[in-house]
């Protein structure tokens, strides 16, 4: 099985199945497609699946020419999963949130291999690529995928490959991404090997599917921990009249030693606020707590808030109160440049303050009007901005910092700027750091 | 008195006085001297001085061909701080230690300043490079440079500038390490840029001594953290099975977002487990806790006990006891390839060890003899390696990873060895992870 199977790899006559056609499965299907693979492409959202064999994009940075010319050649997208049994490797890039009780919510994983079940075959590979707690692919995948009779490692082989997706950087794609991957038993690795090396420059192997785990978890653990400690220094900084910003950008010229992360209103996006809680989850289970990322959680939580005292405070100085105030709000996606608002600190922050009786407005280049939310509601379209619109606002709150943003115009004709992201160096009567 | 000043130092008439003869003093001073200025270097320690004026150094990094030969031409070491009227710049490089309550003991700043204080002139510029909280140069200096009726920004200046020596760092130097710069007035920043623009390739000025001071705490906040996520990592890892080494570098695969620290035995040297208690201490005033700086004490201190445990552990799955083991530890310097042991935790593992039962022998190539402590005792030289040395020992402990250790050699050899730095990528029977 495995030697049919790496042959087929090799040959390129493999067909590519991708479970989760979104930032994760679209990139890496595109990259396969281009390698010569076929690709079949699932997904449970019909509309998505419609959109994809029209050869259309429903991502802003994934263009739809590159869409409709692999639907032209080698892609086919479906929401039929009975043709599971098609695909020689099925790569599942579904998501992994946290429920209300910010607990990992690994149902889409479990639907999706409950789904594929009846329908593999001898000679698959399967790769879980979504981000987990370490033993999800071994307690989890392994005894479903086994539970038919077939035997993982000897006629079925399971991997875990985290995704490394960065939408927006400009600098690395799929392909020059080194990938990390782990197998359950050692021929698993070798199809491992096979699969990610015919379309990727680098690939790294770990000596199990629970360090591959671990490794995605640390990277964006890392990255909660580093984005909450700066926020901790703002607040701290602020108190004794230091710019946070200045000083990290002073620490910054160590050569050495020293990597800038930079404080903001709040975590956003769907990896840094979630995955770090699926480590500490799973530890609980090993009875452990995992107080960096509980801290991290806190503070980057409850940073909003001190924005919102600083708006307050700067509506206050000049005699108005929140309620009752035109305030907006400057970028709602989670980061820069992009138009993704999963769980965007942007709206956070319209929120608390429209609970306080704020008029809130929104203007971002991005997102032209504020989308369905399944938690959040505004009904509101983008301001356009221009000297008199802005200045009619009693208050103008940077959340995002767009680079299409013109930021002397705002500054020179806003009343007051709240700057959560450090975006004026300069110290002026109308900007406020927060 | 600033023009008079700055010509002086433009045209290398004026003489540097340097202020605490150490780690960071005497490379400043060799940079002075290299760059054509005289140097009158100050210390409080005779025996110090003594051997500096025979043209002898104490520190294994700094050559004393080095200080033999700036003691040719253009350096001279005293103990006479009534000679500081000679200096027109005097830069202090004292300790800035912790007291037993772990709070900040700038008593050798202050001291020094008095000291100095009766022989302050018009015309002169101090610059303290101590690692300390914000607010230590306007707060604590200013006023006893001014008491006299000098006016600092016009008779007198006075900067910030944090050292930033990396000792064993082969890639950098003083001189092209960026120095960063406050001053206590728009007068004291033009000195400063004058001053160590002289002798430092890229000099980064900021708004002022208390943003200079906080960014040299944030660098070594930042490392605390860091090493305080991983080493908490290392033990949820233990717990799950995964080699936290392992783990880091995979995820260090990762081209941008990602920055790998190494966790250990604990934190070590006279800048990491010291200098962020000095922000915790400022910020106490301010009504604030710094809870990432407590968080990392925390866990880098009780890491030590983990490695304890693993090792009794260890033995104890040989049906030995810590007690009446004899336990050799490797390396005892704070960090590899150096001769400095302040704060290192090799120090503190011994003890535990010690205070266990265990007898306990070292070996460190770079320190032949356990030196004498303030608060450590111990009667011991360090064993040569060999097969047979090693052989003898219930237990080898690999606290510091010396590039000079023969790591084959003591695997193939050792009953058992415990890896506290993730040197042994392989598994092996008698080496432990910890």
């Amino acid at each position: 099985m495995k030697n049919k199977l790496l042959d087929k790899i090799n040959s390129k006559e493999a067909v590519i199945g991708i479970v989760g056609l979104g930032y994760v499965g679209l990139p890496l299907m595109l990259r396969f497609c281009e390698s010569g693979y076929k690709v079949l492409g699932f997904d449970i959202d019909e509309n998505k699946v419609e959109q994809l064999n029209a050869g259309r994009s429903y991502i802003e940075h994934i263009s739809s020419s590159d869409i409709a010319s692999a639907r032209k050649t080698l892609f086919e997208a479906t929401t039929d999963f009975s043709r599971g049994g098609e695909a020689d490797a099925l790569i599942l890039c579904v998501p992994t949130p946290l429920n209300k009780y910010r607990e990992p919510d690994i149902s889409f994983i479990t639907k999706t291999v409950e789904s594929l079940k009846p329908y593999f075959r001898g000679g698959q590979v399967v790769s879980l690529e979504s981000t987990t707690y370490p033993g999800t692919t071994d307690e989890e995948l392994m005894p479903r995928m086994e539970c038919g009779g077939l035997k993982v490692g000897k006629d079925l082989f399971l991997l875990y490959s985290p995704e490394r997706e960065d939408p927006g950087n400009p600098d690395f794609t799929t392909q020059t991404i080194p990938k990390v991957y782990g197998g359950v038993t050692e021929n698993c690795l070798e199809i491992g090997a096979a699969l990610y090396g015919a379309v990727i420059d680098e690939v790294v192997p770990v000596s199990s599917t629970r360090a591959a785990e671990l490794t995605k978890l640390l990277e964006n653990i890392y990255r909660a921990v580093n984005i909450g400690l700066v926020n901790e220094m703002k607040i701290i900084a602020d108190k004794m009249g230091i710019d946070i910003h200045e000083v990290i950008r002073a620490a910054a010229t160590k050569p050495f030693g020293f990597v800038p992360y930079y404080p903001g209103p709040g975590l956003g996006g769907h990896c840094i606020p979630i995955d770090p809680f699926y480590l500490t989850w799973k530890a609980r289970e090993f009875g452990l707590h995992t107080r960096f990322i509980e801290l991290a959680g806190e503070i980057n939580t409850s940073v909003s808030n001190f924005v919102v005292t600083k708006t307050t405070q700067a509506l206050n100085a000049n005699k108005k109160s929140v309620n009752g105030s035109r305030i907006l709000v400057l970028g709602i996606s989670y980061k820069k440049n992009v138009d993704d608002m999963r769980e965007s600190p942007s709206v956070l922050l319209m929120e608390k303050l429209r609970e306080l009786g704020a008029e809130i407005s929104y203007s971002d280049p991005h997102i032209a009007v504020f989308p369905k939310m399944r938690e959040h509601q505004f009904d509101l379209s983008s301001v356009s901005l221009n000297p008199k619109s802005i200045a009619e606002y009693d208050c103008v709150l940077l959340a995002t910092d767009h680079d299409k943003f013109d930021y002397d115009m705002i500054k020179d004709n806003a009343q007051i700027v709240i700057d959560s992201r450090g975006k004026y160096l300069e110290s002026a009567k109308n900007i406020i750091k927060a």
